[in-house]
């Protein structure tokens, strides 16, 4: 569970549905024992019909979320017929299908917004794909909780087939946020610090790793738990240049930590209420703080001084907006890829932890990626 | 009262301190009945000792500063002497005695951070300033709550001597920060708007007038009074385009006001807590909120939804800050003032209510100064 969110508030309504699922998805009019033969009017080869993991009202995720039998729809000059690999179940997946997160598409729709496919047949004028290539959402709202989609070859971007399944298939979320709010808001040099909290989720690790990779240290903020050694040891594994627990924050031993790294001229914030409060008070005078989720349920609060007198910078991001924001500019999108592979082809960026899961098991998935301090990332397997 | 300030956040301790008043003030070894003649060693013409309202240690303004006969240093080549005209009761002022502000003089110190003199002595080296010019502080803690002053040449900047007295003494703050906070967070343009609570205060009546004079909508936020419908009558007649109540802000008939304007790209919070939440509400995505004070004594709650789905960005502005960032820029401080003396001599922007007070009535001043609600600034005149 992520964002509390009640009030939504967007660039434009039209904007954030625009590229969901509603286009292609029809739902089989024939059920699930459906016969499909009669769709042989299509020149395609391969399924006219696809498994998609589909809700039909907001809820409970475990509750709602069924297996159904879905048409495909014929491949338009445009667009490809792509077989899905892999898909996460990301905690803004959740709240999308709780109906509290800021898009929501129309109903019914399929899960997922994330997840690594490969082409399987092309349409006539399609350039920048081919049969096998291996492609990615670009935008939030495709869908990818299916076996099979027609998608518009716009909607989707290639990835080199050299890099792990899991890496692929989460690659498009976390670790573009990650390396997004590392990119955007400070001039980080090596020798720089970054302070976090959450530093065990999937944004976390990645920022652990792509900072290490660039030569900035890390402080990394978990909340305590029974394994804390072992989990400072694997996250320190990672690069992480600190580990230390929410408590330790509030006490004079930071100050210790503070004579091997200079002060965060950068604060990542997932968690939200005291928890980015205390971040906030570690910050360099002029250092930026960037939320990206709220998982404490509670707003970011500021004190007044820390503003006026401290010039602390307190920001947000999505990176669905970002990717949005950059619709027209394939180049930046490439780019950001290409350097998460890069780092992913030189053992520095892992995935994280993951628990692949046959597509049929998704509800006990959908409740386990629900529980409080999962290690692990759930995967869907198609 | 302004902000609660205890744990106080500084770019450095070294630099806050080092244009404060105790090179330049010497406590008279004569007491308040000195005999002055034997400082006939000075080639000066005037007088070798000045009265200044001087507090020794911090805490209740009204109890502690006291009217005190100082020592006037000689002045070295690059100094000015200066004989103070008038000078206002700030709220930082009132928290830099009470020993609460970001920066604290060295005690014995005189008060006051802002006001205008006019020069009646030069150093042999003075090349920027003559007699007869008028002079305004550079920066914060110079002690301008006296009758004289020793300068340094490069303490003080030249203000034209044809724009009213109470303009020229409250020019250096309040319109500064106004200014600054219109110009440096968000590219506005005519037909903008800025929304603002505090709207009565000193930075909120130069806010009305720097953005009626560029075209800009103003809503204007004031807490409920009894004489809310003469406020609102008197801010409109500076240029503001809405005034409202607080609890208006939380109201559906808010929605009516943003049908004559767009919604605000802008937010100036000198309130903090709870208004400074509804003023975030109603920001455009991808606005900004700039603090520069904390009347409530509450801190800058800011919803995790806000900063991620609608990219606001909080920020503060300091003014004493920026002029110290832009102390090796003279040309920049410069421009400002040639604006804002423009506007001034355009009957764009008026100095805000002031009650003109004998320097030697401060004591009644400093304790209308920390009454809330008042509707007028206290300005010691010399």
């Amino acid at each position: 569970m992520w964002l509390p969110l009640h009030t939504v508030c967007l660039r434009s309504q039209t904007t954030c549905r625009r590229s969901f699922t509603a286009a292609l998805l029809k739902l089989s009019r024939h059920g699930d024992n459906a016969n499909v033969s009669h769709f042989s009017h299509s020149a395609r080869l391969s399924a006219q019909t696809c498994k998609a993991l589909l809700y039909r009202r907001h809820g409970d995720p475990s509750q709602i979320v069924k297996l159904e039998e879905v048409d495909l729809p014929l491949i338009g000059a445009k667009d490809v017929l792509v077989k899905m690999l892999a898909a996460p179940i990301n905690p803004s997946d959740i709240n999308m299908i709780q109906g509290t997160y800021a898009i929501l598409p129309d109903l019914p729709a399929v899960g997922g917004n994330e997840g690594v496919a490969q082409v399987i047949e092309v349409g006539s004028q399609v350039n920048s794909l081919k049969k096998g290539d291996w492609v990615i959402p670009k935008d939030a709202g495709l869908g990818t909780w299916r076996t099979e989609a027609v998608l518009a070859e716009d909607s989707v971007i290639s990835l080199p087939n050299d890099i792990p399944l899991l890496s692929a298939a989460t690659l498009g979320v976390n670790p573009c946020t990650a390396l997004r709010m590392l990119s955007d808001f400070e001039d980080l040099k090596p020798g720089d610090t970054v302070i976090q909290n959450a530093a065990n989720s999937g944004v976390g690790q990645a920022a652990i790793q792509i900072a290490a990779a660039r030569g900035i240290n890390t402080i990394n903020v978990v909340r305590d738990r029974p394994e804390f050694t072992q989990l400072s040891d694997r996250l320190k594994a990672m690069g992480a240049t600190h580990v230390i627990k929410e408590e330790t924050l509030r006490r004079p031993e930071i100050k210790e930590l503070f004579k091997t790294c200079p002060k965060p001229k950068l604060a990542l914030n997932g968690v939200g209420g005291k928890s980015a409060t205390e971040l906030l008070r570690h910050l360099q005078v002029g250092g930026s703080m960037v939320t990206y989720g709220g998982m404490a349920k509670q707003p970011v609060t500021v004190p007044v001084s820390a503003l006026i007198f401290k010039d602390v910078k307190v920001r947000g991001f999505w990176v669905t907006q970002w990717k949005r924001d950059h619709s027209n500019d394939e180049r930046a999108l490439r780019a950001m890829l290409d350097e998460l592979c890069s780092l992913i082809r030189q053992g520095k960026l892992m995935a994280p932890a993951c628990t692949e899961v046959g597509f049929r098991d998704y509800s006990k998935s959908l409740d386990t990626a629900m529980q409080p301090f999962t290690s692990a990332k759930q995967v869907l397997i198609m």
